[in-house]
Protein backbone atom coordinates (compact mmCIF):
# COMPACT_ATOMS: atom_id res chain seq x y z
CA UNK A 1 0.00 0.00 0.00
CA UNK A 2 1.91 3.69 -1.07
CA UNK A 3 0.36 6.61 0.93
CA UNK A 4 2.71 8.41 -1.08
CA UNK A 5 0.77 9.93 -3.51
CA UNK A 6 -2.85 9.62 -1.95
CA UNK A 7 -5.04 12.78 -2.88
CA UNK A 8 -6.67 14.80 -0.72
CA UNK A 9 -10.22 13.58 -2.46
CA UNK A 10 -10.07 10.09 -2.12
CA UNK A 11 -9.51 10.57 1.76
CA UNK A 12 -12.36 12.40 2.26
CA UNK A 13 -14.23 10.15 0.18
CA UNK A 14 -13.01 7.60 2.53
CA UNK A 15 -14.23 9.77 5.70
CA UNK A 16 -18.15 10.22 3.90
CA UNK A 17 -18.28 6.64 2.96
CA UNK A 18 -17.56 5.50 6.26
CA UNK A 19 -20.23 7.74 7.77
CA UNK A 20 -22.57 7.21 5.59
CA UNK A 21 -22.49 3.39 5.99
CA UNK A 22 -23.26 4.22 9.83
CA UNK A 23 -26.42 6.55 8.81
CA UNK A 24 -25.13 9.23 10.41
CA UNK A 25 -25.73 11.97 8.35
CA UNK A 26 -29.22 13.15 10.11
CA UNK A 27 -26.79 13.75 13.37
CA UNK A 28 -24.52 16.15 11.16
CA UNK A 29 -26.18 19.52 11.39
CA UNK A 30 -23.58 22.03 10.78
CA UNK A 31 -23.51 23.22 14.76
CA UNK A 32 -22.79 20.14 15.52
CA UNK A 33 -19.51 19.52 13.08
CA UNK A 34 -18.63 22.91 14.63
CA UNK A 35 -18.69 22.13 17.96
CA UNK A 36 -16.77 18.38 16.89
CA UNK A 37 -14.06 20.50 15.40
CA UNK A 38 -13.81 22.67 19.01
CA UNK A 39 -13.81 19.37 20.81
CA UNK A 40 -11.34 18.01 18.75
CA UNK A 41 -8.78 20.78 18.78
CA UNK A 42 -9.06 20.71 22.81
CA UNK A 43 -8.60 17.26 22.51
CA UNK A 44 -5.25 18.24 20.74
CA UNK A 45 -4.40 21.18 23.10
CA UNK A 46 -4.59 18.69 26.32
CA UNK A 47 -1.94 16.46 25.13
CA UNK A 48 0.49 19.46 25.43
CA UNK A 49 -0.48 21.61 28.12
CA UNK A 50 1.46 22.29 31.01
CA UNK A 51 4.87 20.82 28.88
CA UNK A 52 7.94 21.95 28.44
CA UNK A 53 9.45 21.80 25.32
CA UNK A 54 11.11 18.53 26.08
CA UNK A 55 8.08 17.19 27.81
CA UNK A 56 6.33 18.33 24.22
CA UNK A 57 8.81 15.93 22.38
CA UNK A 58 8.11 12.65 24.35
CA UNK A 59 4.45 13.00 23.97
CA UNK A 60 2.58 10.17 22.40
CA UNK A 61 3.22 10.86 18.56
CA UNK A 62 0.30 8.05 17.92
CA UNK A 63 -1.82 10.19 20.06
CA UNK A 64 -1.17 13.06 18.21
CA UNK A 65 -1.36 11.85 14.87
CA UNK A 66 -5.11 10.52 15.87
CA UNK A 67 -6.11 14.09 16.96
CA UNK A 68 -4.98 15.42 13.98
CA UNK A 69 -6.78 12.79 11.60
CA UNK A 70 -9.80 13.74 14.39
CA UNK A 71 -9.54 17.58 13.23
CA UNK A 72 -8.89 16.57 9.19
CA UNK A 73 -12.40 14.48 9.49
CA UNK A 74 -14.38 17.24 11.26
CA UNK A 75 -12.98 19.36 8.16
CA UNK A 76 -14.08 17.02 5.73
CA UNK A 77 -17.55 16.91 7.26
CA UNK A 78 -17.82 20.39 7.28
CA UNK A 79 -16.48 20.94 3.21
CA UNK A 80 -18.92 18.52 2.39
CA UNK A 81 -22.07 20.22 3.95
CA UNK A 82 -21.22 23.11 2.14
CA UNK A 83 -19.85 21.02 -1.41
CA UNK A 84 -16.15 22.83 -0.72
CA UNK A 85 -13.88 21.63 -2.55
CA UNK A 86 -11.09 21.73 0.12
CA UNK A 87 -7.94 21.07 -2.33
CA UNK A 88 -9.17 24.20 -4.32
CA UNK A 89 -9.96 25.83 -1.51
CA UNK A 90 -6.53 25.20 -0.36
CA UNK A 91 -4.50 26.18 -2.90
CA UNK A 92 -6.67 29.19 -3.23
CA UNK A 93 -6.00 30.32 0.39
CA UNK A 94 -2.28 30.25 -0.65
CA UNK A 95 -2.55 32.41 -3.50
CA UNK A 96 -4.60 34.34 -1.11
CA UNK A 97 -1.80 34.69 1.54
CA UNK A 98 1.21 35.19 -0.89
CA UNK A 99 -0.60 38.36 -1.92
CA UNK A 100 -1.46 39.14 1.59
CA UNK A 101 2.40 38.28 2.51
CA UNK A 102 4.91 39.09 0.22
CA UNK A 103 7.67 37.56 0.95
CA UNK A 104 9.88 40.84 0.55
CA UNK A 105 7.45 42.50 3.17
CA UNK A 106 6.93 39.37 5.39
CA UNK A 107 10.20 37.72 5.09
CA UNK A 108 11.11 36.99 9.15
CA UNK A 109 8.19 38.80 10.80
CA UNK A 110 5.40 37.71 13.07
CA UNK A 111 3.35 40.39 12.40
CA UNK A 112 -0.15 40.11 10.67
CA UNK A 113 -0.75 41.44 7.48
CA UNK A 114 -2.69 44.67 7.87
CA UNK A 115 0.22 45.85 10.10
CA UNK A 116 3.54 45.26 7.62
CA UNK B 1 -4.69 23.28 -13.99
CA UNK B 2 -6.45 19.38 -12.89
CA UNK B 3 -7.11 19.64 -8.93
CA UNK B 4 -8.89 16.41 -8.66
CA UNK B 5 -6.13 14.43 -8.24
CA UNK B 6 -4.08 16.73 -5.80
CA UNK B 7 -2.29 14.49 -3.15
CA UNK B 8 -2.53 15.92 0.18
CA UNK B 9 1.20 15.60 0.24
CA UNK B 10 1.67 18.05 -2.59
CA UNK B 11 -0.75 20.49 -1.01
CA UNK B 12 1.14 20.54 2.30
CA UNK B 13 4.20 20.58 0.51
CA UNK B 14 2.88 23.76 -1.02
CA UNK B 15 2.33 25.51 2.37
CA UNK B 16 5.37 24.40 4.13
CA UNK B 17 7.30 26.06 1.01
CA UNK B 18 5.30 29.00 1.24
CA UNK B 19 5.85 29.60 5.16
CA UNK B 20 9.89 28.64 4.55
CA UNK B 21 9.70 31.32 2.04
CA UNK B 22 9.33 33.82 4.45
CA UNK B 23 11.84 32.21 7.08
CA UNK B 24 8.59 32.12 9.82
CA UNK B 25 9.38 28.55 11.26
CA UNK B 26 11.32 30.63 14.26
CA UNK B 27 7.60 31.77 15.48
CA UNK B 28 6.30 28.60 14.91
CA UNK B 29 6.51 27.32 18.50
CA UNK B 30 3.75 24.00 19.11
CA UNK B 31 1.98 25.92 21.53
CA UNK B 32 1.26 28.94 18.99
CA UNK B 33 0.30 26.46 16.65
CA UNK B 34 -2.26 25.13 18.76
CA UNK B 35 -3.19 28.69 19.69
CA UNK B 36 -3.73 29.44 16.05
CA UNK B 37 -5.98 26.14 15.03
CA UNK B 38 -8.01 27.29 18.04
CA UNK B 39 -8.09 30.98 16.43
CA UNK B 40 -9.12 29.75 13.08
CA UNK B 41 -11.65 26.96 14.15
CA UNK B 42 -13.10 30.26 16.15
CA UNK B 43 -12.86 32.41 12.94
CA UNK B 44 -14.74 29.13 11.17
CA UNK B 45 -17.58 29.32 14.14
CA UNK B 46 -18.07 33.13 14.01
CA UNK B 47 -19.32 32.89 10.16
CA UNK B 48 -22.51 30.83 11.37
CA UNK B 49 -23.49 32.43 15.09
CA UNK B 50 -26.83 32.88 16.02
CA UNK B 51 -27.97 31.93 12.40
CA UNK B 52 -30.67 29.68 11.56
CA UNK B 53 -30.44 26.87 8.96
CA UNK B 54 -31.48 28.60 6.16
CA UNK B 55 -29.43 31.71 7.43
CA UNK B 56 -26.57 29.11 7.35
CA UNK B 57 -26.77 28.27 3.47
CA UNK B 58 -26.62 31.90 2.49
CA UNK B 59 -23.10 32.46 4.05
CA UNK B 60 -20.41 33.20 1.87
CA UNK B 61 -18.97 29.70 0.44
CA UNK B 62 -15.72 31.61 -0.46
CA UNK B 63 -15.40 32.90 3.49
CA UNK B 64 -15.92 29.47 4.67
CA UNK B 65 -13.44 27.58 2.49
CA UNK B 66 -11.53 30.15 3.62
CA UNK B 67 -11.81 29.32 7.24
CA UNK B 68 -11.27 25.78 6.56
CA UNK B 69 -8.48 26.09 4.41
CA UNK B 70 -6.77 28.23 7.08
CA UNK B 71 -7.24 25.18 9.57
CA UNK B 72 -5.59 23.11 7.15
CA UNK B 73 -2.53 24.67 6.81
CA UNK B 74 -2.50 24.87 10.97
CA UNK B 75 -2.69 20.67 10.63
CA UNK B 76 -0.16 20.94 8.48
CA UNK B 77 1.98 23.28 10.29
CA UNK B 78 1.54 20.80 13.43
CA UNK B 79 2.05 17.63 11.59
CA UNK B 80 5.19 19.04 10.06
CA UNK B 81 6.50 19.65 13.78
CA UNK B 82 6.25 16.14 14.62
CA UNK B 83 7.08 14.81 11.17
CA UNK B 84 3.61 13.06 11.06
CA UNK B 85 2.49 12.24 7.88
CA UNK B 86 -1.39 13.57 7.93
CA UNK B 87 -2.36 11.15 5.37
CA UNK B 88 -1.24 7.78 6.73
CA UNK B 89 -2.52 9.07 10.21
CA UNK B 90 -6.20 9.88 8.67
CA UNK B 91 -6.07 6.03 7.46
CA UNK B 92 -5.17 4.68 10.55
CA UNK B 93 -7.93 6.70 12.28
CA UNK B 94 -10.59 5.55 9.60
CA UNK B 95 -9.58 2.01 10.16
CA UNK B 96 -9.36 2.62 14.67
CA UNK B 97 -12.59 3.87 13.98
CA UNK B 98 -14.55 1.45 12.23
CA UNK B 99 -13.26 -1.11 14.68
CA UNK B 100 -14.66 1.31 17.44
CA UNK B 101 -18.01 1.72 15.77
CA UNK B 102 -19.06 -1.33 13.58
CA UNK B 103 -21.91 -1.02 11.33
CA UNK B 104 -24.39 -3.51 12.90
CA UNK B 105 -23.75 -1.48 16.39
CA UNK B 106 -23.24 2.13 15.47
CA UNK B 107 -26.00 2.32 12.63
CA UNK B 108 -28.17 4.80 13.25
CA UNK B 109 -26.86 5.73 16.43
CA UNK B 110 -25.25 9.24 18.13
CA UNK B 111 -24.35 7.12 21.20
CA UNK B 112 -19.83 6.96 21.90
CA UNK B 113 -18.34 3.69 21.37
CA UNK B 114 -18.13 3.68 25.25
CA UNK B 115 -22.06 3.30 25.10
CA UNK B 116 -22.82 1.02 22.20
CA UNK C 1 -23.38 28.75 54.10
CA UNK C 2 -25.30 31.68 52.33
CA UNK C 3 -23.63 31.63 48.06
CA UNK C 4 -26.01 34.72 47.63
CA UNK C 5 -23.81 37.43 47.94
CA UNK C 6 -20.54 35.57 47.39
CA UNK C 7 -18.45 38.29 45.81
CA UNK C 8 -16.62 37.76 42.22
CA UNK C 9 -13.18 38.69 44.21
CA UNK C 10 -13.55 36.36 46.99
CA UNK C 11 -14.14 33.42 44.20
CA UNK C 12 -11.24 34.12 42.47
CA UNK C 13 -9.19 34.69 45.83
CA UNK C 14 -10.54 30.95 46.39
CA UNK C 15 -9.03 29.96 43.57
CA UNK C 16 -5.49 31.45 43.62
CA UNK C 17 -5.13 30.54 47.11
CA UNK C 18 -5.89 26.75 45.98
CA UNK C 19 -3.42 27.22 43.46
CA UNK C 20 -0.56 29.07 45.39
CA UNK C 21 -1.05 26.07 47.93
CA UNK C 22 0.04 23.53 45.49
CA UNK C 23 2.88 25.67 43.68
CA UNK C 24 1.65 25.53 40.37
CA UNK C 25 2.43 29.47 39.82
CA UNK C 26 5.15 28.14 37.91
CA UNK C 27 3.35 26.05 35.43
CA UNK C 28 1.04 28.74 34.68
CA UNK C 29 2.70 30.29 31.41
CA UNK C 30 0.26 32.48 29.65
CA UNK C 31 -0.23 30.45 26.55
CA UNK C 32 -0.82 27.23 28.55
CA UNK C 33 -3.43 29.30 30.12
CA UNK C 34 -4.95 30.13 27.09
CA UNK C 35 -4.85 26.49 25.95
CA UNK C 36 -6.30 25.62 29.33
CA UNK C 37 -9.18 27.15 28.30
CA UNK C 38 -9.70 25.77 25.05
CA UNK C 39 -9.82 22.70 26.70
CA UNK C 40 -12.32 23.24 29.15
CA UNK C 41 -14.57 24.71 26.22
CA UNK C 42 -14.22 21.87 24.33
CA UNK C 43 -15.18 19.56 27.08
CA UNK C 44 -18.42 22.05 27.86
CA UNK C 45 -19.14 21.47 24.12
CA UNK C 46 -18.74 17.40 24.17
CA UNK C 47 -21.58 16.89 27.01
CA UNK C 48 -23.71 18.65 24.38
CA UNK C 49 -22.49 16.86 20.78
CA UNK C 50 -24.89 15.43 18.81
CA UNK C 51 -28.01 15.68 21.14
CA UNK C 52 -31.08 17.22 20.01
CA UNK C 53 -33.16 20.27 22.33
CA UNK C 54 -34.57 17.44 24.09
CA UNK C 55 -31.62 15.55 24.93
CA UNK C 56 -29.86 18.69 25.98
CA UNK C 57 -31.77 19.12 28.45
CA UNK C 58 -31.32 15.98 29.95
CA UNK C 59 -27.18 16.22 30.05
CA UNK C 60 -26.42 15.92 33.97
CA UNK C 61 -26.12 18.93 35.22
CA UNK C 62 -23.26 18.74 37.74
CA UNK C 63 -21.39 17.88 34.82
CA UNK C 64 -22.19 20.86 33.21
CA UNK C 65 -21.54 23.29 36.22
CA UNK C 66 -18.30 21.26 36.59
CA UNK C 67 -17.28 22.38 32.94
CA UNK C 68 -18.72 25.99 33.71
CA UNK C 69 -16.60 26.32 36.43
CA UNK C 70 -13.73 24.80 35.43
CA UNK C 71 -13.60 27.45 32.50
CA UNK C 72 -14.16 30.23 35.09
CA UNK C 73 -11.16 28.91 37.12
CA UNK C 74 -9.14 29.45 33.95
CA UNK C 75 -10.52 33.16 33.58
CA UNK C 76 -9.26 33.84 36.58
CA UNK C 77 -5.72 32.40 36.21
CA UNK C 78 -5.37 34.47 33.24
CA UNK C 79 -6.74 37.93 34.69
CA UNK C 80 -4.65 37.43 37.54
CA UNK C 81 -1.82 37.12 35.09
CA UNK C 82 -2.32 40.63 34.21
CA UNK C 83 -3.35 41.78 37.13
CA UNK C 84 -6.54 42.56 35.41
CA UNK C 85 -10.13 43.32 38.02
CA UNK C 86 -12.38 40.58 35.80
CA UNK C 87 -15.33 42.39 37.95
CA UNK C 88 -14.84 45.82 36.79
CA UNK C 89 -13.58 44.31 32.88
CA UNK C 90 -17.30 42.84 32.80
CA UNK C 91 -18.85 45.87 33.92
CA UNK C 92 -17.00 48.34 31.23
CA UNK C 93 -17.70 45.89 28.68
CA UNK C 94 -21.15 45.91 29.65
CA UNK C 95 -21.51 49.95 29.06
CA UNK C 96 -19.30 49.49 26.04
CA UNK C 97 -21.77 46.45 24.65
CA UNK C 98 -24.85 49.22 25.53
CA UNK C 99 -22.92 52.10 23.34
CA UNK C 100 -22.68 49.44 20.35
CA UNK C 101 -25.94 47.98 21.05
CA UNK C 102 -28.54 50.57 21.86
CA UNK C 103 -31.99 49.06 22.50
CA UNK C 104 -33.81 50.95 19.97
CA UNK C 105 -31.51 49.69 17.27
CA UNK C 106 -30.58 46.53 19.02
CA UNK C 107 -34.01 45.10 19.93
CA UNK C 108 -35.06 41.77 18.78
CA UNK C 109 -31.75 41.91 15.93
CA UNK C 110 -29.32 39.01 15.41
CA UNK C 111 -26.96 41.00 13.18
CA UNK C 112 -23.47 42.23 14.78
CA UNK C 113 -23.36 45.95 15.47
CA UNK C 114 -20.89 47.02 12.64
CA UNK C 115 -24.07 45.90 10.42
CA UNK C 116 -26.71 47.34 12.57
CA UNK D 1 -18.95 53.26 42.49
CA UNK D 2 -17.11 50.57 44.23
CA UNK D 3 -16.20 47.57 42.58
CA UNK D 4 -14.45 46.00 45.70
CA UNK D 5 -17.44 43.48 46.63
CA UNK D 6 -19.35 43.13 43.27
CA UNK D 7 -21.15 39.75 44.07
CA UNK D 8 -21.26 36.65 41.10
CA UNK D 9 -24.76 37.17 41.16
CA UNK D 10 -25.40 40.77 40.67
CA UNK D 11 -22.48 40.95 37.64
CA UNK D 12 -24.59 38.11 36.16
CA UNK D 13 -27.51 39.82 37.12
CA UNK D 14 -26.73 42.76 34.67
CA UNK D 15 -25.71 40.43 31.74
CA UNK D 16 -29.00 38.72 32.23
CA UNK D 17 -30.63 41.98 32.17
CA UNK D 18 -28.99 43.77 29.24
CA UNK D 19 -29.83 40.46 27.43
CA UNK D 20 -33.60 40.72 28.15
CA UNK D 21 -33.59 44.07 26.80
CA UNK D 22 -33.18 43.63 23.73
CA UNK D 23 -35.23 41.04 23.56
CA UNK D 24 -32.41 38.69 22.47
CA UNK D 25 -33.19 35.37 24.35
CA UNK D 26 -34.85 34.01 21.00
CA UNK D 27 -31.35 33.56 19.41
CA UNK D 28 -29.57 32.30 22.46
CA UNK D 29 -30.07 28.49 21.77
CA UNK D 30 -27.77 26.42 23.40
CA UNK D 31 -25.22 25.22 20.48
CA UNK D 32 -25.06 29.01 19.78
CA UNK D 33 -24.17 30.05 23.04
CA UNK D 34 -21.09 27.07 22.69
CA UNK D 35 -20.08 28.37 19.54
CA UNK D 36 -19.98 32.05 21.03
CA UNK D 37 -17.86 30.96 23.93
CA UNK D 38 -15.64 29.36 21.59
CA UNK D 39 -15.41 32.74 19.31
CA UNK D 40 -14.36 34.28 22.36
CA UNK D 41 -11.66 32.31 23.74
CA UNK D 42 -9.99 32.33 20.20
CA UNK D 43 -10.31 36.76 19.69
CA UNK D 44 -8.39 35.91 23.33
CA UNK D 45 -6.00 33.59 21.87
CA UNK D 46 -5.64 36.22 19.22
CA UNK D 47 -4.13 38.85 21.01
CA UNK D 48 -1.05 36.74 21.95
CA UNK D 49 -0.08 34.49 19.23
CA UNK D 50 3.39 34.09 17.91
CA UNK D 51 4.51 36.80 20.90
CA UNK D 52 7.32 36.15 23.08
CA UNK D 53 7.16 36.61 26.60
CA UNK D 54 7.94 40.28 26.45
CA UNK D 55 5.62 40.77 23.63
CA UNK D 56 2.90 39.26 25.78
CA UNK D 57 3.09 41.62 28.51
CA UNK D 58 2.62 44.97 26.06
CA UNK D 59 -0.72 43.68 24.55
CA UNK D 60 -2.86 46.30 25.24
CA UNK D 61 -4.69 45.19 28.70
CA UNK D 62 -8.16 46.69 27.82
CA UNK D 63 -8.08 44.38 25.15
CA UNK D 64 -7.55 41.69 27.31
CA UNK D 65 -10.24 43.03 29.72
CA UNK D 66 -12.46 42.77 27.08
CA UNK D 67 -12.09 39.49 25.76
CA UNK D 68 -12.19 38.39 29.33
CA UNK D 69 -15.68 39.60 30.03
CA UNK D 70 -17.40 38.60 26.52
CA UNK D 71 -16.07 34.67 27.91
CA UNK D 72 -17.79 35.74 31.09
CA UNK D 73 -21.18 36.86 29.28
CA UNK D 74 -21.32 33.56 27.84
CA UNK D 75 -20.19 31.46 30.88
CA UNK D 76 -23.63 33.56 32.19
CA UNK D 77 -25.56 32.84 29.67
CA UNK D 78 -25.07 29.02 29.13
CA UNK D 79 -25.43 29.21 33.30
CA UNK D 80 -28.58 30.86 33.25
CA UNK D 81 -29.85 28.23 30.43
CA UNK D 82 -29.43 25.58 32.82
CA UNK D 83 -30.57 27.86 35.73
CA UNK D 84 -26.87 26.81 37.29
CA UNK D 85 -25.85 28.75 40.12
CA UNK D 86 -22.30 29.40 39.47
CA UNK D 87 -20.96 30.73 42.17
CA UNK D 88 -22.09 27.38 43.94
CA UNK D 89 -20.53 25.31 41.02
CA UNK D 90 -17.08 26.70 41.26
CA UNK D 91 -17.09 26.50 45.24
CA UNK D 92 -18.43 22.85 44.67
CA UNK D 93 -15.55 22.46 42.04
CA UNK D 94 -12.85 23.81 44.55
CA UNK D 95 -14.13 21.06 47.08
CA UNK D 96 -13.92 18.51 44.18
CA UNK D 97 -9.99 19.78 43.04
CA UNK D 98 -8.64 19.80 46.80
CA UNK D 99 -9.79 15.76 46.90
CA UNK D 100 -8.35 15.08 43.46
CA UNK D 101 -4.78 17.12 44.38
CA UNK D 102 -4.57 16.78 48.06
CA UNK D 103 -1.43 19.61 48.86
CA UNK D 104 1.15 16.79 49.85
CA UNK D 105 0.57 14.72 46.48
CA UNK D 106 0.30 17.66 44.01
CA UNK D 107 2.73 20.05 45.45
CA UNK D 108 4.41 21.14 42.56
CA UNK D 109 3.23 18.74 40.27
CA UNK D 110 1.93 19.44 36.37
CA UNK D 111 0.83 15.84 36.40
CA UNK D 112 -2.99 15.15 36.34
CA UNK D 113 -4.77 13.79 39.44
CA UNK D 114 -5.22 10.01 37.50
CA UNK D 115 -1.71 9.77 37.07
CA UNK D 116 -0.30 11.23 40.83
Amino acid sequence: MSKENKSLKDLQHSIIQFRNERNWQQFHKLKDLLLGLNIEAGELNELFLWKDDKEIESVDKVKTADELADIFIFLTYISEHFNIDLGEAIEKKIEKNAKKYPVDKAFGSNKKYTEL
